[in-house]
């Protein structure tokens, strides 16, 4: 149905980033978001761990009638994205793709940086990905571990947090990249910072607006997207209330979480 | 067998401050390593987790006829020490109640200070232990989430870790504390960059320190001590090798680890 909602999920609530983005992109869109908090974080949990709660999130998704799955964790469309699009038919769109996707059309250098989690850099998932597409780019990679818990921390636009951006960015300078993928989904609250450190020309990419782009031009070409503009809603569940819930939702999503709903999947 | 050894674990390998104090305070003995890096951090996981991973690894210590064991592991301490020491006849200490003793004794103006991970700080455990012992202390509780990151990318003594940790430790200016204990595995690395941002006059508590103290007037009490000075030695054990684990095992310890076997447990 084109009312149908889109289903996001996260291993928490860093995912909200990308369903804020996706609700600018897709405005006539109904969705429902669940943040696997009882989960969390998915970095550390085996593969089959991973690929069994993911699988449990869209059964649910499934239950609630959704046209369409969004992974908007990196480690799950990291490890789990490839078999679980082979065992469905709804469309099922992950973070990793999109942003390499973009990456590797507008990078003009063909040098290309991407900044993660230790466990999404070490998933080797955004190489696999350039691979993929038989890609003539060179990535760097680095991991910066640090900027999840100074956004949890709220302090990604203290002066330490520009500090320590310019510890881990400084690392692309000799790489020339003129393009950045943000590859974790708390990132896009530390772009003002990553922005004052890296140098003005390198074009930053973020998977909420990509995955934008590619999950509006999928439902159009389809004729699933919503043509009836009547003030579309999100459902919100989670698995568990995490400590500092209510402050990351808000900062997260950009305004408060309403009538949050804790399930059992 | 008063040359038998000491059972040493954590989830990760933190816990090697901790052996590096036990070593110094108990020169004579022999200690078994073991870093249940398989399961870490034990903070995102449930009680009964927990408990079980701890059991099976006191299991372990026991097919390797050790002559007592230390939960050098803040959280194991916080959810299983208390039903372990239950079960078990071979003593058992955990990181929490000697530093807890320790600084109950030598506060003077009976203003406390603990920092350690949210896990840590978010179980009570150390509100808990001087309840237990009917302190009359006030205890100002402060989670540092950034310290551990820091550590682990070797930057604890960069000028951004003095800056982060002013960050947390002036929360503890208006509660004029005379005593801090370090709640972490990983913060004794911080120790120089903690002095430099808090006030001289306040007295640092190290559970490894005070457990030294504790494990060896036990030892001596029950005339268990290794008597012979034989060159006493420690084997480490992994369930997992982990990223960076060598430079992580090096700092901790303060030399490299030699002979690390990984096991399944």
């Amino acid at each position: 149905m084109f009312s149908s909602p889109i289903g996001v999920f996260d291993s928490g609530l860093g995912g909200l980033t990308v369903l804020k983005s996706l609700q600018l992109a897709l405005p006539n869109e109904n969705f429902i978001y669940l943040g696997d908090t009882a989960h969390l974080p998915y970095g550390n949990k085996g593969i089959q761990s991973v690929f069994k709660y993911s699988k449990n999130i869209i059964d649910f998704f499934l239950s609630h009638d959704t046209k369409a799955v969004v992974i908007a964790c990196n480690t799950a469309s990291a490890v789990a994205y490839e078999d679980l699009k082979n065992i469905y038919d709804i469309p099922i769109f992950d973070v990793v793709t999109p942003s390499v996707n973009f990456a590797e059309k507008f990078s003009k250098n063909r040098n290309i940086g991407v900044i993660g989690t230790y466990s999404t850099i070490n998933s080797g998932a955004y190489q696999k990905s350039f691979i993929n597409i038989k890609s003539n780019c060179k990535i760097k990679e680095v991991a910066c571990p640090l900027f999840v818990p100074l956004i949890e921390e709220g302090w990604h636009e203290k002066p330490v947090a520009k500090e320590i951006a310019y510890l881990y960015l400084n690392q692309f300078k000799k790489y020339n990249i003129d393009t950045l993928i943000l590859g974790c989904t708390h990132y896009p609250i530390m772009e003002k910072t990553i922005k004052e450190v890296i140098q003005n020309d390198i074009t930053l990419v973020f998977s909420g607006n990509t995955l934008g782009i590619e999950l509006s031009t999928y439902l159009k070409m389809h004729n699933k997207d919503n043509k009836i503009n009547v003030s579309p809603k999100t459902n919100f569940y989670v698995t568990d209330f995490p400590q500092k819930f209510d402050e990351l939702g808000s900062r997260f999503l950009g305004e408060k979480l309403h009538s949050v709903q804790g399930i059992t999947i």
